[in-house]
């Protein structure tokens, strides 16, 4: 598979960094900090946003100092890794067969990883298996597996560069007598900058990882570099074990091209560069090309230590902000589609349960997705709304419900604010007493920090009847338990 | 629930550090370290290692690095966390309810973490749900209840203690109209010191989180100390959308008692602490009290900055050093029962699928416990084994591979290493060609460090035809495919 190649490792090896196109001054992390912080400012104030208000006051130092530690693996040295990590371990006594230091495979399985997109900045989560055939009665500490792929993890990443990275890194730094790399990649999908720009009310209730674009690739060296060689197969068995199935006839090169969801988005302009063109629904908050926030952004690729005219990256400040701008300060009116006229529900719609009890009626897995004031990264899931109404009366269209969710999800917002001001949008718009649950994943809990990867983050509001009646609340509850399970919980 | 004690967590939040009964200085990070390290110098001595051998010679820094992270709570302080990580938030405009920054339950859920049994020193894994009400009109940054939490987890712990202290902590840090924790707990249980003392043979296969000692702690206070309260409801509703059964009539005091496995090996000594007794199968390896690695975990836990004295750690020294024990080297011959004799299988016994396809014969899911040379850390697993067998002669019984799978297993030991060992010698016990694949999960790669949670690790072994004949090896591998699957996998 051709991964191999000790003379661009070389360089890795002997520095540990590994250095752009030209090479790049490490800056000490204060004035990095400092510039990332700047450059935050100006994307801030390019969403007309007030960066002196409580909630945003110290989103450029938090961005800032995560994205210095989300790219750490520039800094990082894959020899002071393995190194002191080889430990002497026999092989065989006697006979025929390969095992221990000698032949014996070695796999570890599922390391969860994040990354970030070369392509767009965001964040993807990354499985990696990582397997190698010892050679010259030595083994490696099994963590440095998933330290090394992390070191290579932590930088501005194309899947297939990464596994081929973590492969070359590995075979030249333990000289085994060979590497093999799978990483399963998932990589977040706006309905905003979508390829197909998907209608939410047509989207399914499933939004967790269906609604991710995923990739799978490879990279093998030395005895695993050849995918039709009987050290593959066994490396794939062990994985299959583990139900990761490593399709045949994976074509690396398509996957590559329609990774980044942003990339489909791209149009060739005039001066070489690529632009994005947009597909968003609220299409007024797309404008001309924002030179300062794309400068802004352009900044911080060069403070993170890459360099910004490397040829995969030249088009990535542009599609930055252009996926920024989705969450551009808004003062619109909501464009509800017959607002206050509703129509009664025949049958239940997309999949979700309704029920009559008491006159609740409940709209579960309303797909959410929004932007972390606090992070400038995603959160997404769902939202399940419950309401009173009389016996007889229309009930509220989904589709308006959806929009509302919506609307108040492009901003920069919390979760606890975007809980209430649905709630009392859906309460002042229908004249409703209300209750709303919001579920959600943030990629700042998963991808930065803390790296809690499968938690989530459930908050309530709960408007009239619903905040007097614990009752109505909890058959409301009961509801969204009973009701369909959201890929996004 | 009780758990708010205003004055017993003014300490924690004007210190920063929760102190033991008597004031310790916190030593700096080198001393500590070496303290640590000669320490466990000694543990090895008493386990009758070299302690220069190329293994474990930086066995002492590793471990006592590790120990020092996952119990840096000690030097952490809640307030640093929780300042300016509380924003304004308002709460509803207008009307009758709660959201926002007043009275809306906000709610994370399934942060993974890992403490220490304050009773054996081993690591515990907790799946921790975190609610709270804000009131005044102010929320905190979702990321910090799981920062919060992780604090008091980075310390020798009981899960009801943990609960509480993360409550009292948030109760008195953000002052919200409530709190409420949960915490689900699993302490690995050792063969060797489980209170049944299973026979292996006896053991279903299904070794993974099943095999593991579960308990369920909650703690509330302000609006959420009432277990019975409507906010307490809505809370556990949240967590049943997530699968989390709180179960009702759950006591807490009989689920402590029981809780740490080594707990229930206590017998009252003459001085007043507590010693152990040993329900092993291998009982040559246990003797008198070894007061030399008694003393060397009772410094290990001073230079973690606890109290040795303290009331539940007064055993603990002893629990640790019986449990270690356990892996004493040694040279004993495997005593098999009835080895070299085998008897036909008419069944597939313990639910093991059996392939008799060019007379390879497949045992699979034999279960495994070791403990990690390197960290002094459990791992744990399956072992499948396969071998060449002439058509109608006599299997391997069962449990002869069991006892060789343990008796390698009993000491300190790499995968890799154990996996040939294994091989090696159901090869010349029982003159077969053989193929041995070992899956683990080591906790050394879940609670320390990187903190990979869902990793496992599989090695192959192969001998004579297995390593020469592709085809029998890929049928093998097959077998364990189509077979079931294991907890542990």
């Amino acid at each position: 598979m051709g991964a191999l190649d000790e003379g661009h490792f070389a360089g890795e090896l002997e520095n540990g960094v590994k250095l752009g196109s030209s090479e790049l001054d490490l800056k000490d992390e204060s004035e990095t900090t400092l510039e990332i912080e700047d450059a935050v400012k100006i994307l801030l104030q390019g969403l007309e946003e007030d960066s002196n208000r409580e909630g945003l006051k110290k989103t450029p130092l938090r961005v800032a100092k995560a994205l210095r530690e989300g790219t750490r693996g520039y800094r990082q040295k894959v020899k002071d890794i393995v190194q002191g990590a080889l430990f002497p371990e026999a092989g065989l006594d006697s006979g025929v067969g390969q095992a221990g230091g000698v032949g014996g495979l070695v796999v570890v399985r599922d390391l969860d990883l994040f990354s970030y997109c070369e392509s767009c900045l965001l964040p993807f989560k990354v499985q990696c298996h990582v397997g190698y055939v010892p050679s010259g009665q030595q083994v490696l500490g099994l963590s440095k597996l998933s330290r090394v792929a992390d070191v290579f993890a932590k930088r501005l990443q194309d899947p297939q560069r990464l596994a081929d990275e973590v492969c070359s890194a590995l075979q030249n730094g333990i000289k085994p007598a060979g590497v093999a790399v799978v990483l399963e990649c998932w990589h977040i999908r706006f309905p905003e900058i979508g390829q197909s720009c998907p209608d939410l009310s047509h989207q399914p209730t499933k939004m967790g990882m269906q609604g991710w674009v995923r990739t799978l690739v490879y990279s093998g060296s030395g005895v695993l570099e050849n995918e039709n060689g009987d050290v593959w197969g066994d490396f794939i068995a062990l994985l299959k074990f583990r139900g990761v199935n490593v399709e045949k006839n994976h074509n690396r090169t398509s996957a590559n091209q329609c990774w980044c969801p942003s990339r489909s988005l791209d149009v060739p302009v005039s001066n070489g560069h690529t632009s994005t063109r947009n597909c968003c629904k609220v299409s007024s908050k797309t404008g001309p090309s924002h030179p300062a926030m794309v400068s802004a952004v352009s900044a911080i690729i060069r403070s993170l230590g890459e360099d910004p005219s490397r040829k995969e990256l030249v088009g990535t400040p542009h599609r930055f902000v252009q996926w920024l701008r989705n969450f551009k300060k808004s003062t619109l009116e909501i464009k509800l589609n017959g607002s206050n006229s509703a129509k009664p529900i025949m049958h239940n719609e997309n999949g979700n349960a309704s029920c009559n009890h008491d006159e609740i009626h409940s709209e579960l897995n309303i797909p959410l997705w929004s932007q972390c004031e606090h992070h400038l990264l995603p959160f997404h899931g769902v939202v399940h709304i419950g309401y009173f109404h009389a016996s007889g009366d229309k009930l509220i269209e989904r589709s308006n419900l959806e929009s509302i969710v919506h609307f108040y999800g492009c901003k920069l917002q919390v979760q606890e604010r975007l809980t209430r001001q649905i709630a009392e949008t859906v309460s002042s718009v229908f004249g409703v007493e209300v209750i709303v649950v919001v579920e959600a994943h943030h990629i700042c809990m998963i991808s930065r920090g803390i790296e809690k990867v499968g938690s989530s983050t459930a908050t309530i509001a709960v408007l009239g009847r619903f905040s007097t009646e614990p009752a109505a609340k909890a058959m409301f509850l009961q509801s969204v338990s009973d009701g369909p399970a959201s890929g996004d919980r």
